[in-house]
């Protein structure tokens, strides 16, 4: 997955400033992914086996967020118009109930004394992401600035340390 | 190898209905390639021995599967039309070759007790697909849907749970 | 993060010599990467615990260095104006305050005995390097040639083997 | 490092035929980036000890090969004129010193015991190859088709079986 950022035509600060929401859409873009690169990291540290129906459950979450970055671009290009950040919405929706779906066949897989659903928890960060989603997208479409703000907050209650993968793990 | 989606130039629900075939190419060609991805996972957990030319026959295959989003694009963008369709097969039949070819090489340097021909088995599939690109050549220049109705056929019992790979692997 | 280097129009030693800018600023480009790659190669060899804070840390120096190739070729195809060099520096400064921001997550949670504060030691590189890119990005709005010297001086310190890292390590 | 093949305008096979120089030079590319794949893989295998130098050798010659997709695109996408071709040979030549200078700065740093100058051998072909990039150059500018078949030639010469990397390594 390869998030893209083009240089601007001209030299100026003014020209910079003309990327504004092409960067924000990036910045953002780039915290889900670290979000689900970090969560996957610390989700298969637990894991101790694998099977035939994980390894498309990992490939859809993939699809998923392979996606992003043309809805990135699309939101960015066009200054966060309706039909794009709604796009953007049903992306991250979709990512999220891949990763759910992705924890569900894992469970139970796993060898008995397998630490996973301690690692896991309640999850109410992966209940709650979805739901929020699923009301942003129909906002998109009439107030997309809300929309957005929907997704940066759910963003920040994601980077905002979790006491889940506070401990230490020892390498 | 890098699949890519363009964003396009409106922001309406019609400007994206127009990439269907764009994306149905693409999620045809990331379905494939996951095909590739996961039983090349699998054949190397069971392999224990490699020579050098176990390392020009994956060169190999990955060299056919680096075609693959050339031709998708090729085939997405010009809505399926004969030549693409045809030629996307014709990289569907070289990837085919190139596996089955990586999995002759494996099989006579493995140290005795390898389980890497039980973890083969007869291979039906290995042996269907071939067959079904070959006939979907010569098809898709005269009837590019049935050609690509086939390809899709050929993912299908691919991504069907196989028996194969559905015994959890411990890690 | 991909650098690019698109092939001039023309097939003359003219048209080659043309891309001259462009190259100076993929070749400093790749210095920098491969400074932070190797850094962070021998970084992580003495590091034996990780946590949530590591890995954000970890992604927002990615984050930074994902921004040069879009800095490294605005400013080569602008054969090095005032507000890309400038620019440049920004993120190159950016990128080690998020090293040094790294680096400083993982000291206190190593557990004892840990070589990590040995390996890294007094950091005289790592200190100076930011002060000269602070210095250089208003530098750069006035004279770009004498910022892009200093980026040069700093890759050219970095470069030059360090006793730090001369001692051969085991694997 | 990413070969780039960009789809026709057209649907014909003629419009496929006019890839055919951009295609070949994607052919001799992706060899050449697997021969020094494969090789680097088996020096690697040998390597017990690596130190600041060897690191900095090795992104140099990655340094090489991330340019060979430059080269090559515009030697293809300029059906082989005299200049693309020979700076494709002067790509060729950097990364096969750079492979020599790898391969040096790792031989004394060895710990007693290692098999690395065995796996190495009199190493004809790592000798061989820069003389013959080193003939071609010039002789591209005058003679760009002869200067192409001695880097098939040179690149046959490597693909073929190699008693070096012949024997079956354990994993």
């Amino acid at each position: 997955m390869v998030l893209e950022l083009r240089p601007p035509e001209g030299t100026t600060l003014d020209a910079l400033r003309e990327l504004g929401p092409v960067f924000i859409s990036y910045v953002l873009s780039f915290v889900f992914v670290g979000i689900y690169w970090n969560n996957h990291h610390h989700l298969f540290q637990a894991v101790r086996a694998v099977d035939g129906r994980v390894l498309w459950a990992n490939l859809f979450l993939l699809f998923c967020l392979s996606l992003l970055p043309f809805a990135s671009a699309w939101m960015g290009e066009h200054e966060f118009a309706a039909v794009p950040v709604a796009l953007y919405g049903v992306i991250l929706l979709a990512a999220a109930v891949a990763y759910f779906g992705l924890v569900r066949t894992l469970l139970p897989i796993q060898p008995e004394g397998t630490r996973l659903a301690e690692a896991i928890g309640n999850d109410a960060k992966g209940k709650i992401s979805p739901l929020i989603y699923a009301l942003a997208i129909p906002i998109a479409l009439v107030a997309p600035a809300i929309a957005f703000a929907m997704y940066v907050a759910v963003a920040v209650i994601w980077v905002v340390p979790d006491t889940r993968i506070e401990r230490t793990l020892s390498r």
